[in-house]
């Protein structure tokens, strides 16, 4: 660990409030006037009183929502982990900038401001407009032979996140959501959820984009020898985890989730990969939960470990495993139902209905 | 059984066409060819294509949306049923035409246009503007005393549904949500969930709006009373559930149902009283199952078994007991989602994108 990575850790835990919980009882007290029985707005009523609990009364505003995709490709795929080639990354950033990905037509229909960021994308994309440039490396190296990043590399990778975050709240965004590309990467998300979470490599290991049982098996073998490799015992150090194991995006996420918590924004987070970079935040500073929401359970088996390991419940489960942010833009109807219901359902007073008998 | 309730059960038989096959078959062609992995969509990918063996082509259409609320009230509230007086049912319609409910907060965001109806609420709104007059009966009669509705009374509530359909059409709507208001509903839907299922009615019978353990089991006693007057032996013919156990806003649901399926409309039910509509439907005709989508899981424990009665899987499943639509206009940008992915996703081809390895 470098000193760099470790100043980013400590400044961070340091910032970074929990959210409110006079709002959290406020808003509680509120939704038990609205014209329903009480609770039966079921989960929504819990989504809504975390999110004044992130915001306070400024969540009568509208809804600015934006999704951040972080793409990078990953040393390891020259092992043959994944069922595309790596060219697929640049190719679906290129498609993403067409507006023909699935997280392009969801962030259409929502009404979601949709940021590209080149993080460590395998391709020269100097001259192409509409992303945003913030490359470190060319991809990871191959974690199968050494770290996959190194300590600057890290640190560069979290600050890119961390400056984005910035970015976001100059932009007035209160509700973000976090997704990705890049292929390979469910195997550095896995690595990652055996490393936080000490469960066996089997059960936290999944198809990806669409391995035979194989194949799968070869990719198992293979987060073995990386954890083995790496690290002496688990569970390990988080920023040790990200950068011997991460990927250049999975560590943009790690500090733009951590920026987005500092500065008190609601964000959404997607599957599998962006959940593992909320995993190593949530391991830096616990405190970051009361800002996530989990827009849905991916199909991914280590997804679930990874909800569980931090404390979230899924919005949806719609048996994705897409990533790029769909499940999390997705969600963001429902999150900003659950808020107009907070701002603009009648009170049982102010609609003269009356309430339950004892 | 009277003649004219017969008649609407065999004339709607034979006008109801399931879902084109062929459509459906096209339309996973397609979604393979869309720059995903296959199948990476999930549920989304199985709502895009039932819609598009519903529509056919004509699903490249923007979704006209539209709820339609019916309320009515039920003599058997005078057993003491209900957490809340019968006379908030009249009070939640006043709400629903003041915009303050949740169904109109939640229509109003996902652009749906809302319709309230009076099938039988207990009240004289005959000066009222924004509601669709259609009341059959000042609420049902006492099912514990006699059959809730006359053959007529039954007949004429069908009717209501059916005309509303061919409104509904003659609207250009193709994504209709079902929901309604009526305090002592719940009661009627156990009991045609029991009469059509034959579960014990303990196990699909709930809180309602908010009863405590001891109303709760005083609920049961009446169903099972309620179940022992009417029906010799169960499964009942669901026409004989309807008039006898049922309710006018559940007979108008069941009408509507028919109609929109036969119209080749989506319809997407809501929570546990227009699933017993949708049920006594799909008992009548079997291929109308092919229209319906379930907006969500409801927290009413006989929602469950009248979901895998039809044969329906619900799109979310967050813990909400509101009925008024609600979770079925919640569902509705995540069917809309669907959609839009189908349309308007590049394909492999069409953005250059590689293709998966063998």
């Amino acid at each position: 660990m470098n000193t760099s990575s470790q100043m980013v850790d400590t400044k961070i835990m340091l910032t970074i409030e929990p959210p409110s919980q006079q709002w959290l009882m406020r808003a509680r007290a509120r939704l038990d006037q609205l014209t329903k029985p009480l609770g039966s707005l079921g989960t929504l009523e819990d989504l809504a009183a975390q999110m004044v609990s992130i915001r306070g009364e400024a969540f009568a505003e509208p809804m600015r929502k934006a999704v951040y995709v972080f793409a990078a490709d990953h040393g390891v795929t020259a092992e043959g982990v994944s069922a595309y080639p790596s060219e697929v990354t640049r190719q679906m950033v290129l498609n993403f900038l067409s507006h023909g990905a699935a997280v392009n037509v969801l962030a259409k229909l929502h009404r979601v401001d949709i940021n590209v960021v080149d993080v460590g994308v395998d391709a020269d994309f100097d001259r192409i407009d509409g992303l945003l440039h913030h490359k470190v490396r060319r991809g990871t190296r191959n974690m199968m032979r050494e770290p996959a990043m190194s300590a600057d590399e890290l640190s560069d990778a979290l600050d890119v996140g961390l400056k984005l975050a910035d970015s976001a709240m100059e932009n007035s965004y209160n509700l973000v959501a976090v997704g990705e590309m890049g292929i390979g990467n469910t195997t550095a998300a896995s690595a990652i959820t055996a490393a936080l979470t000490r469960e066996p490599v089997d059960l936290i290991t999944g198809k990806g984009t669409g391995l035979n049982a194989e194949t799968l098996k070869r990719k198992c073998l293979i987060i073995e020898a990386v954890l083995g490799k790496h690290f002496d015992s688990l569970p390990a150090n988080p920023l040790d985890v990200l950068r011997c194991v991460g990927g250049l995006e999975i560590a943009a996420m790690t500090g733009f989730i951590l920026g987005l918590a500092r500065h008190r924004t609601a964000v959404v987070v997607d599957g599998f990969i962006s959940t593992a970079a909320a995993a190593i935040a949530f391991a830096i500073a616990p405190q970051v939960s009361g800002y996530l929401f989990a827009g849905h359970q991916s199909e991914e088996p280590g997804h679930r470990v990874l909800l569980e390991y931090i404390g979230l419940k899924p919005i949806l489960a719609l048996n994705m495993r897409l990533g790029e942010g769909t499940g999390a833009v997705l969600a963001m109807p429902i999150l900003e139902s659950a808020m107009c219901l907070y701002n603009q359902m009648a009170t049982f007073e102010s609609a003269g209905v009356s309430e339950a008998k004892d």
